[in-house]
Order: structure tokens, then C-alpha cells, then sequence
């Protein structure tokens, strides 16, 4: 936000009690300076206007108390260009076509629609050409783990799974709904998202708190025949991997050599993990609060457990600070902060460091450019930012159009590889390894390239008109 | 349909082993005209083809059959003009705005929609100003009891949901979207339907079978804080009392005085008796197919058992023939063919039928007109079509509008003055009793009604500006 910024008090005010003297007076007072005065209804005793005031990011609070402690006044609202850009909420639901007459009607509604539900039911296959299913997503959450604030619930998670879906249509023309559900339960939820399941073509987890999202997803992607994919590990782990692809080359190295460091071993944490074997690391230090994971533990986390078990999975004793000895790569996504010098200083020379705690990373940037080779964070405001952005319209565009039963690793790999690519090698650079969410061509190389793995790893339903070889040539594989 | 109509075939062949002489035999023997054949794709072996076939309704399914029958030919899909009116589905999810940059970004999404989410969690009211929650309704169904197809599954139940939200949007500016719920079961639905609500403002239960909507609705009325609505039921009562008080007046008797007998107590049978009791009937026969309702007997169905205990219901011994002897008013909402000349010759003078069996009327309008005054059905082609659509984008739009947290009897019996006000002292007439579900001013009469309603019964949660006295005043009452 700018230092300064305008706001936006609505007051119902009791016109025989409360004065305006007294109300302008309170808001300068708090360094605010009053711009305009409007009257949005009036009675006999009430009135309510809209009072806007330019602030300080400093001052804010101060005016909306001082107004909050005046007699006889009533803060119905603050508005800002922040709150103004969600009245009334951020998509709606569209006609993709004018009822013009009766004609209209009877075939979009009764009588017609009847033959067209009889075709559904008698093969339910047609559910993907005669309705919405075939580009209709449900971003689900429950509201656990919204943002960095936490378990705010389902009704107050809205805002952010409506812009989610904004940005499903405008990047890669999906059609996203956003289901907010009211249980924290994990069999409740597993069952209320199979029951909506039928209209939807894809279910997009988001935001559900780990490790309940792991055995959510888990179950779901067994249960259901479309896909199920939690953006918040996969979406993260996928343009991970982009970005370590590139990394590498700017400094030479390659995946199966280096040794790598994960710090936090979250949901987002955990699939990068799982990301990175399946690219082929040999030499992954997973490290969470308590340290390194260690295969001689076992553990009730079951993505901790999986990850244990895996013989690239490397044990060091102690923390962060023995981990790191002469890793290649950290990747972090746990705390602002808990990355330092003396770390950096341990890495293998040209160092990667992905700094991806938000809002603030594990460490300053400016403070690790001069120690690392390459850095990456989670912010807009320096080069090189790791954003989900990146993956999930391009990934669910491609399952949908294939009408994948499930996005497995390889469409997951494919697309990250393909993310990668869009960085040409002229153009690759410490400051360039992944490119813009901004950028167009990313979500057309993500849908190319998932719709390929699908086809090659048979779980494509629908074969998309320009891959269509000779039917019968694709049958025998 | 017409009587001729166009149908397109996709076929994939055999290149080697079909021609296309015995495909165009086959049709043309079905007396089926091939307009045309488009290639879709062709592989080394295998070939898609579109056959686009004229054909007579009588010969529509001969066609399809006989294509069926060959070898080496797979029929993939049959199109008509109705079936791709339904391509790819009725409706879509569009943002409101385009982002057009970071600055955008930042303020529908991370890191800006974050204090959007704070607000909400430390208000949750604002989930109605700063979400889609305001204007948003979800048309829910269980497909257990879709138009008169029965009971044909969620799936096949989308074509007819999708149909609502597009007649919401375009007669209301309500944002509807269809969940189609994989469960029957009467505590899983219930269940899931209250898990889903927050994002949403209203639910409009659609196609939900008797005995078990009564339970649904009356269960999610009491344990939700916004409007639940089954439009089977109360859709159809609204639309039926309006038009009655039209009809009365033509007959220029007053409900107070009549005798009615209502025929067919499923879902929508018992809210019409309902609803007539709610407007003053004092005489109400309510037959089903066992016989008329009998205070003396006690039901397990809740609804028969509360309309037996209403003083206003009469019993009479024996069938509708007894049933109908010397009734004012007719409502048949139960079989075709059920009414007879016989049955209407024992009615009263100026006899009133709204005959509403779907598709086939309980009697020929044809047949009855000279033996009535009044004549309505359910069907368009037809003077006085009772029809749901003229109710429910207009009380929702007026619930919406006030934040009403329930649709009750008093918003019920409102909108169904205000859908009779619409056919003026001028234009009402035997043919004229309830106005085209075209008529512009049906939503806003039916708004305005409803909002008053909502406002004198205290259910409403916000004044529309326009309906603002002095607030103090109005908490006075």
C-alpha cells in the first residue's frame, strides 16, 4: 500500500446528539484530513453519510478508533480501494446465452431439457459435452489455512478463493466456483466434496492446514474419477522445480549431483520433497522445527513417514545450521528470518537460495544477493518470484481439455519443465529463472505439455483434435 | 419439435472395412435425408465423420438404430438444435474485472485481499457486502425427482439447474449456481447443504422428491441464517394463489366462501393447500390417490398429517367423484386424464380448473373449456400457463435485497398478490388470469412486495435504501 491512502467512514450519526464539528475535529486530530462529506440517507433523528478521509498508513487506525469513540456516532463501515474492489464480491455467474422467446426456452429449460438430462442419464459420459462439468472447477476450502492468517473459517476465506477463480478465467478460460466449507472435520469434508463432485470437471483444494490436506487429497484422488489437486503443495512444488531447473543451468550444475535442503516441511514443504525425487535429487536434507527428518524415526504425519523412507532422504543431527553444511540449494518454506549469513556461508560456492516465507522470506534478499549465485522469493518486489500463479491454470486447462481421471507426477513434472522452458536460453540469468505470471505463453506451454504426459501415461479420457493420431495406433500404446 | 428437425451423427468408422454407401443406405432406408458429411478427423485406420441427416419425428429413432446396427461404424453422439443449445453448458463464471496489472493483483489477491479476509473473520456480516455472498444462490437437487422424469441421478439433473441460474440471471440480475449432490440420503443432504452455505445468500431446493423435502427444507430453514426456498413446493403455490385471486374475481365469488379441491398431495400439492389456508380458504377437500385427507387418520407424512389437523380441511367419503361434488375450484397438480366431463358437470357454476399435470394436463383444456369458466394448465400452448418462473426470480431477488434470513408465509402471500396485480381491472378475463412469464414487471412487483413483507415480519437484515423511513422510527415498529 502507498504511504498515503484514502478512506472511506460510513457514519449513522444522531443528528440532535452528534455534531460534525466534533467528528471532523476527532479525525484530524488523528492526522486525518477530512476530503468530503456525503449524505447517503437522512431521517428524522438518523442520518448516515460518508465521510472520505485521506491517511497515513500510520494514522489509519488511529482515525477509524477516534471515530469508533465518539458518542452518539456509529462506524457503520471503512472502505478502501483495497475494500471497494470487492463490493459485492469479485465474479458472477453468466447466461451463455439470451432467453429471447418461448423457442429459447423450451430448449434451454422445459420441455427440451428433458431429452438432454435422458442422454445423461443414460450415459453419464455425456455430462462432459452437455454441460458445464467440461470446464468447471470447485476451488475448495475449509478455511484452515488461509494466507499467512491461519484458521480464519470458511465465510472470511472467500475473498481469496474468489480471486483465485479470477484468475482461473482471465489466464486460461476455466470456470471456477468457490466452495467454502463449513466443517473442520476430515471425514465430513472428504464426504460433502465428493457429494458436490458431479457437476465439477476438477477440484482445486486450497488452503486446507496440513497434514489433514495430505489424507484429504489423498482420499478424494482414489474416490473421485476427476482431478484432485492441492494447488498449495503441488502448484508450489511445480513452480519449485521450474525455478530450480533453471537455477541449475545458470550455474551448472545438475539435479542428480547437488544436495539439497528443504526448510519446512509443511504441505507446500512436503510436496516440494516429493517434487524434487521425482526429478531425480539423490541428496535431499528435509529440516522442520525439530530438525532433520530421520529415517530411523517414524512419524504420524504420513507425507513425514513416506519421506522417511526414502533412501535419498539424507539425516543430519542438529539443525538448520548442520544441514546446510555444503548444501547447493535451500529452499525454504517455513519462517520469516531463519536463514542468516552465517548459513549462506556454509552452502557449496554458487550457492540457490528459494527464500519463499510470506510475507516476509527467510532472509532479506539484499542481504543474501552478494553470498548466493542465485535467490528466489515469494515477492513481487524482487526479481525471481515463485508464484502458484504459474501452474494451476495451465495444469487444470490441460486436464480438462484431456479430461484426465487425475493429475499424476508426470503431468506435474511436465508442467514444470514446461514453466522452465518459457525462459529461453539467451534470456536465462541470475535474475531471470522464471517468468512473469504476466507472461502468456506460460499457461499454452503448461496445457501442452500436461496434456502430453496425460495422453502418454493413458490417463487422458478425451484425446484434444490436434493430438489425435490414428485412433487405433494410440490403442496399442 | 417440428415435425422435421436436423440431426447431426458423429460416426467413427473402419476406413478399411466400412463405406460410406451402406451408412447412407442404412439412413436413407430409416427415411432419413444425408444433408451432409463432414470430416472431424481421420486417422491411418480410423475416421471421424459428422453425417448431418433431415429426419421426421417418427423417424428420428429409426435413423439413430439403424446406424447403431452397423458394423465397423460407432456411433460417438447424436446432436439436434436442442442438444447444441446445451454444448459445452449453459453458463459460465466471469470475473468483474480484468486484472490488468500487479497493482490490480494486489488488491483482488495476496497481499491485499488479505485484510478483505481479516475484516470478514472479525465481521462476518461483511461476507454480505465484500463478497458474491450477496447475490448468490444455490440451486441445489439431489436429482431425485426431476420434471416427470423421476428420479434420474445428480448427473443427468444438471441440464434443468443450469436452465435456473440462467433464468435467475436474466430475469433477476441473481447470481445462481447448481449443485448437483451425490447423496439421497435425506441427513447426509441436509448435511452437505449446510456445509456449503457460507458462500452463499440463498437455496433455492429444486427436484427433491416427497415425502423427504419437507424434512430437508423445514431441518435447513431452521438451522440456516439465510432464505431456503423449494420452488416445487412454494414456486408453484405462489403462482397457483395468484392466479386463483385472478380468477375469483372473474367469477366474481371471494375465498372466504368457496369450496376447493385439491388433487394430488405430493410436494407441491400440499404447499398449494398451504398455502389457500394461508389466504383464507375454509374449505379445502385435499385428495390423493387413496382418497381424501381424513382428520381422523394419522399420517407419516408430515405434511398430510399437518394439513389433517387444519379445521378449514373437510373429509369425504370415496374418490375425487365425490370429492368434487358442488366444488368452486379444481387445483390439479397429479395426473393426466384424472378429471373427467363427469367429474367437472358435478362442480359448481362457474367452475374454476387449473389442471397442472406436466406434460399431459388432468384434462383437455379443449375439452373442458365449455364446461368451465376459468380454464389454467402448466403448458405454454395454452391461455393461463401456471408457471414456476414467475415466482422465484423475483422473491429471491427480494430476499437478496433485504438480506431477509427466511422466505415466510406473509413473503409467500405477497409475492402471490403482486404476481396477480400485474394483470390489471382492463385486461383480466377468463383467457387473462396470470401474466407471461415475459412480462418485464412480474421481478419488480414481486420485489417490492416481498421486501415489504420482509420488513414488516422483521426477517429482513438490511433496508433498502429506498425503503428507509427514520430508522429510530422504524425500530419502533
Amino acid at each position: 500500500m502507498s504511504v498515503s491512502t484514502t478512506v472511506i467512514l460510513r457514519l449513522e450519526m444522531d443528528k440532535n446528539a452528534a455534531t460534525f464539528g466534533e467528528i471532523v475535529n476527532a479525525i484530524s486530530q488523528a492526522s486525518g484530513d477530512v476530503v468530503a462529506i456525503d449524505v447517503i440517507s437522512s431521517g428524522k433523528h438518523m442520518t448516515t453519510r460518508d465521510i472520505t478521509v485521506n491517511v497515513s498508513d500510520s494514522s489509519y487506525q488511529h482515525v477509524v478508533d477516534s471515530v469508533k469513540s465518539l458518542s452518539h456516532v456509529r462506524l457503520i463501515n471503512v472502505s478502501d480501494s483495497i475494500f471497494l474492489a470487492h463490493l459485492g464480491g469479485k465474479i458472477s455467474v453468466e447466461p451463455k446465452a439470451r432467453i429471447k422467446n418461448r423457442s429459447d426456452l423450451s430448449k434451454v429449460y422445459t420441455p427440451g431439457v428433458a431429452r438432454v438430462c435422458k442422454a445423461i442419464e443414460e450415459n453419464p459420459k455425456k455430462a462432459f459435452s452437455l454441460t458445464i462439468k467440461r470446464n468447471t472447477v470447485a476451488v475448495v476450502t475449509d478455511g484452515t489455512a488461509v494466507l499467512g492468517l491461519g484458521n480464519i473459517g470458511p465465510l472470511a476465506a472467500i475473498p481469496v478463493m474468489e480471486g483465485k477463480a479470477m484468475l482461473f478465467k482471465q489466464l486460461a478460460g476455466v470456470d471456477a466456483f468457490p466452495i467454502c466449507l463449513d466443517t473442520q472435520d476430515t471425514e465430513q469434508l472428504i464426504q460433502a466434496i465428493k457429494q458436490l463432485a458431479p457437476i465439477f470437471g476438477g477440484i482445486n483444494l486450497e488452503d486446507i492446514s496440513a497434514p489433514r490436506c495430505f489424507e484429504i487429497e489423498k482420499r478424494l484422488s482414489a474416490e473421485l474419477d476427476i482431478p484432485v489437486f492441492h494447488d498449495d503443495q503441488h502448484g508450489t512444488a511445480v513452480v519449485v522445480l521450474a525455478g530450480l531447473i533453471n537455477a541449475l543451468k545458470v550455474v551448472g550444475k545438475s539435479i542428480t549431483d547437488i544436495k539439497i535442503v528443504v526448510n519446512g516441511i509443511g504441505s507446500a514443504g512436503s510436496a516440494c520433497c516429493k517434487m524434487l525425487l521425482a526429478a531425480g535429487v539423490q541428496h535431499l536434507v528435509a529440516v522442520d522445527r525439530y530438525g532433520a527428518l530421520n529415517p530411523q524415526e517414524s512419524y504420524d504425519n504420513p507425507m513425514w513417514q513416506w519421506l522417511s523412507e526414502q533412501q535419498q532422504l539424507h539425516y543430519v543431527a542438529g539443525g538448520l545450521l548442520e544441514a546446510i553444511d555444503n548444501a547447493d540449494v535451500f529452499i525454504g518454506v517455513s519462517q520469516p528470518g531463519v536463514l542468516t549469513v552465517e548459513h549462506i556461508e556454509k552452502m557449496a560456492t554458487e550457492a540457490i537460495v528459494f527464500a519463499m516465507a510470506n510475507p516476509e522470506p527467510e532472509i532479506e534478499p539484499d542481504i543474501a544477493e552478494p553470498l548466493v549465485r542465485v535467490i528466489a522469493t515469494g515477492r513481487s518486489d524482487y526479481p525471481n518470484q515463485i508464484n502458484n500463479v504459474l501452474c494451476f491454470p495451465g495444469i487444470f486447462r490441460g486436464a480438462l481439455d484431456c479430461r484426465a481421471a487425475t493429475i499424476n507426477e508426470e503431468m506435474k513434472l511436465a508442467a514444470a519443465v514446461a514453466i522452465a522452458s518459457v525462459v529461453t536460453d539467451d534470456e536465462r540469468s541470475e535474475q531471470y529463472i522464471i517468468p512473469s505470471i504476466f507472461n502468456e505463453s506460460v499457461v499454452d506451454k503448461v496445457r501442452d505439455a500436461v496434456i502430453k504426459a496425460a495422453i502418454e501415461t493413458k490417463v487422458a479420457r478425451r484425446i484434444p483434435l490436434e493430438y489425435r493420431l490414428d485412433r487405433s495406433e494410440q490403442k496399442k500404446g
